[in-house]
């Protein structure tokens, strides 16, 4: 949790109408800054005893960097956020900024339970290089969080914000969806750039392409299992944990959506889905780092209360790759 | 619930091996029908008086026959099949069969709770003149609905039914997903040609493809709201409540999806969500009668406990309709 | 399904006025019928070959007529059915009646999906000898089931009933609760007597009986789970799967709660808990009918889809039994 | 979140075996230490900018301290815990450590998402002066939370802390139900002495304190709504959002169910479930917060994104209140 400074500073800063100019906002013309494509969201290193590994990230991120992704997002929901202090989450930031090259975008995740920790966060995220702040709803009082309340608590970061705010619905983890008409209306917002959705569910996505058409806001799916299906819909990339371990796939996925390719398209993505699952709902971020060590970069452990997969779930992990070609 | 006679022939008939010739069993190469194609499942009439009403069922079947569906489906979940006797089951599905086109298919809805009945309503739907049946999961108790006891049901259904049989899944209304080993494991039975999956999980659905790739088995869309993105995935087509209103819209929208025209496609898909939504999950059947009436069809009355739109309701479903240009 | 005649009948009787002296409707003092106390809801014996079997039935219920139960509950969720024909709930009924003795009560199962069948079933179960009729609450279309629709359902069956209705909310079953202002609507209708409820919310039960303290309206519990903490709230009795097998002991813990002697109802109640779990939730009717094997009724094979235990099944739902010193 | 130096020193402690003779582990008799009783889960004021309030908590705390509770729960969840930050959740319990009895016991909740963070913060609330801890279950990956993770977690922090430590199971916020194998493994611990279940199954309480039975394992229920209930299953106390503003209601409500009068408490009970579930589920704690207004305490504002109650909403808070009697 960062100092009152920080806060203060904002708000300054916002009163003598200096932020405004910063990083992503919208400029004169009214353009959002362009998100489209491929993002890995990329796992925390730890050791043995459960620290950051930070040069293990480097490395990771060199490996990573080799693949055509838009960008990277740090602190996702794979990246064990809940689990790192704040002076943890920056830090990784930092490092991944510095790891990677200028010319891809870093999507920082920077939300926070409370409005106003949100915000300090996606300040702070600002401050360290995030080119763009990724905030998911907060959830631990969900029976309250009407669409009036996540207008409210989106509004005060965006307006807050240095650098754009990209949505983040993630309903297996925070047991709420943000609702249509709370994206209709954020959506207007000059400094909300799009949203991550990890649902799955695509009729909303497409609903929600075909009802901010005329605000130059962006989907991306938040998950390489229906990939192909939100292109489809008109989303204009993903954020894909398999990008993780299977990154030269998912792009070409992506290339053959874009070009039009539709058939090869389909063939690839029907390939990816129970790999996919594997590294997301069905084994979570143990199996995704179990696959990394798999494939070359460095998984490890994860921190507590999350547990190593068992043998038996190990094998099944496997399978699902071994049987769709990939190992 | 039919007389046991029928049951009785049906046994004697397959064990004298007649069966298994009949209807739409696999041929000798082993090619199972072909369902490709989009299907309004139709409403049930009913005068004021809640009684079914054959002639308007007969005139709404002779404007929809001037669209290029693949054919009808009877008593899926908007036939309201719960609320009709066996015999009003039947008599509906004979009179559909006389009042529509030959080279058309008539799918008829004959899944009931225990698996006897859904034998027997099965071979009855084949003498009335059902080319395949669509066989709903059992629900009432499904915590007890595990994969091996669905697959007992199906194959029973499957082995003696002298049609070929399509699974149904659809959740909103039974609460119950036809899990992914079921569905694999089914694809395998010469008797069982696809599935009308209306759960809207497009992840799920590329994975049935994908899965049963070797099966020679069809996936339809249960649903307008995700068509594009089911073709997008491998599904062969769609049985969609909307196309009892907008059947033209929808015909056209398989179309571009089967052309390879998928902006059109998009943008056509974007204009049906809320339309399709309206008269499915938001106001149900009564908001698909509701419109069916402003169309030119005749929609009426749905049996109690189905109540009719409030004023309020009725605003907000034609809304869903003139926002998107439809009336 | 029943012949028009039945309905039409009803409607004849009830427009000479005849009908409302029939039976449990409340006399002229207001007095609703007492249905106090403890009920099995007996279970549907099938021969090998998925008959119903009534000589098991009327055996079984021989066994049971030693114990001091309030009376039978026939066709609850307990007694499969959805999987029985109208003509076989009638003559289950009809058989029980006969069997049991005539100073206990018969609550028979009547709810369908539709309004007017469900009428008609509720007038036939009163034909062939039920002193009450126990109505579920229609559930496939449960997304348009609001409490307007549920009231308007049961006012209907309520009023062309000659015998007092119980209304039954069974989640786990209909995926639906009979919301909270319907129960207390229906409560004041002359012809409602009370409710079974087995969702097992003991809050909801409670305030149910506090909301409706003024209508003479009585809370049965739908399960031994939570029976102490039922009558602890208000409730008068309950429908418990459970006393098809330990009737004895779910007969005392109901004389211990009415006598006040808190201590021992408590430690009775812990030690039926699993047994009752295993039974119901757990391993549903397969293993109520298992269980009955072992204590000496018959209870044979459920008729398809329902499956017969696994044997590691089976060896569980044992353990829950002798776990608690019952076997 | 703390510093390492905090968890070097605790480990340290422990090796030194000094930790184990602190506070409420089992002394030598192997009795766990008493938390039977009432306690409400104050909130934490806040001024109009959003700071914590420290004078108004200790006004409420006075008042608060002229009922028979056996204690205060700080940072339950209607303490906005999530919202607060590390510092400020230590200050808020030292601060109500000074302002209440000595010979009541404050327990506070020391959960976070991971099991480090979770020691840390306990090892810090013993060290500010609470006398047990209440950790609530990790949420965030609760896809992953296994039994054996949520095991996992707890002993270590039940290993690690200075402080008794009580389970936390609140499905309501986290989406998540401590599994019951999991209490009956952790029962076991020296360390643990009980829980507090939210969740309001009754089935599951009842059984948890007969499984437990021979641990000297204590449960409270964590709402005034399944109060009575719970102690006719064998619950020892309540953590009740109510006693905030109807502490002697709720204190009675104790007495009367340990005095054995279940009737008198059963008509309170009655009365109290409405208020109850106002200032809980329905309203939340914007609801509790200005009810204590009403009462007399301050409530005042919550953090965001938590809103106000609409005047409609007010409303109808009210009436839960005077037509029960209350207000």
């Amino acid at each position: 949790m960062l100092g009152r400074g920080v806060w203060s500073s904002v708000r300054q800063g916002l009163s003598r109408g200096l932020s405004r100019n910063v990083g992503g906002w919208a400029s004169g013309e009214g353009r959002k800054v362009d998100i489209a494509g491929i993002y890995p969201p990329v796992t925390t290193p730890f050791t043995a005893t459960a620290e950051v590994d930070y040069g293990k990230l480097e490395e990771n991120l060199h490996k990573l960097g080799t693949f055509p992704f838009r960008g990277f997002v740090v602190q996702g929901s794979n990246g064990e956020f809940p689990f790192l202090t704040s002076s943890e989450r920056l830090e990784v930031v930092s490092r991944v900024r510095q790891a990677m090259s200028k010319d891809k975008l870093l999507l920082a995740g920077s939300g926070c339970e409370s409005t106003q920790a949100t915000v300090e966060m996606t300040v702070s995220m600002a401050q360290v290089g995030a080119d763009a702040a990724i905030v998911v709803t907060p959830c631990y009082y969900r029976g309250r969080m009407s669409s009036a309340a996540l207008i409210h608590h989106y509004t005060k970061v965006a307006d807050l914000s240095p650098i754009p705010v990209v949505l983040y619905s993630v309903p297996a983890n925070t047991g709420l969806d943000l609702p249509m008409d709370a994206v209709v209306t954020l959506s207007q917002h000059p400094n909300i750039v799009g949203i991550k959705d990890s649902g799955g569910d695509v009729t909303r996505m497409g609903l929600m392409v075909h009802k901010t058409r005329r605000q130059d806001f962006q989907v991306l799916a938040g998950s390489a299992g229906f990939l192909l299906a939100s292109y489809a819909v008109g989303a204009v990339g993903g954020v894909c944990a398999l990008a993780n371990v299977l990154g030269a796939q998912v792009c070409q996925l992506e290339r053959l959506c874009l070009t039009g390719q539709w058939e090869d398209a389909q063939k690839l993505q029907h390939r990816l889905i129970e790999p996919n699952t594997a590294v997301t709902r069905r084994f979570g971020i143990p199996g995704l780092k179990k696959t990394m060590d798999w494939f070359g970069y460095y998984g490890g452990p994860c921190r507590a209360p999350l547990q190593e997969l068992s043998p038996k779930d190990e094998e099944a992990l496997r399978m699902d790759f071994t049987s769709n070609g990939w190992l």
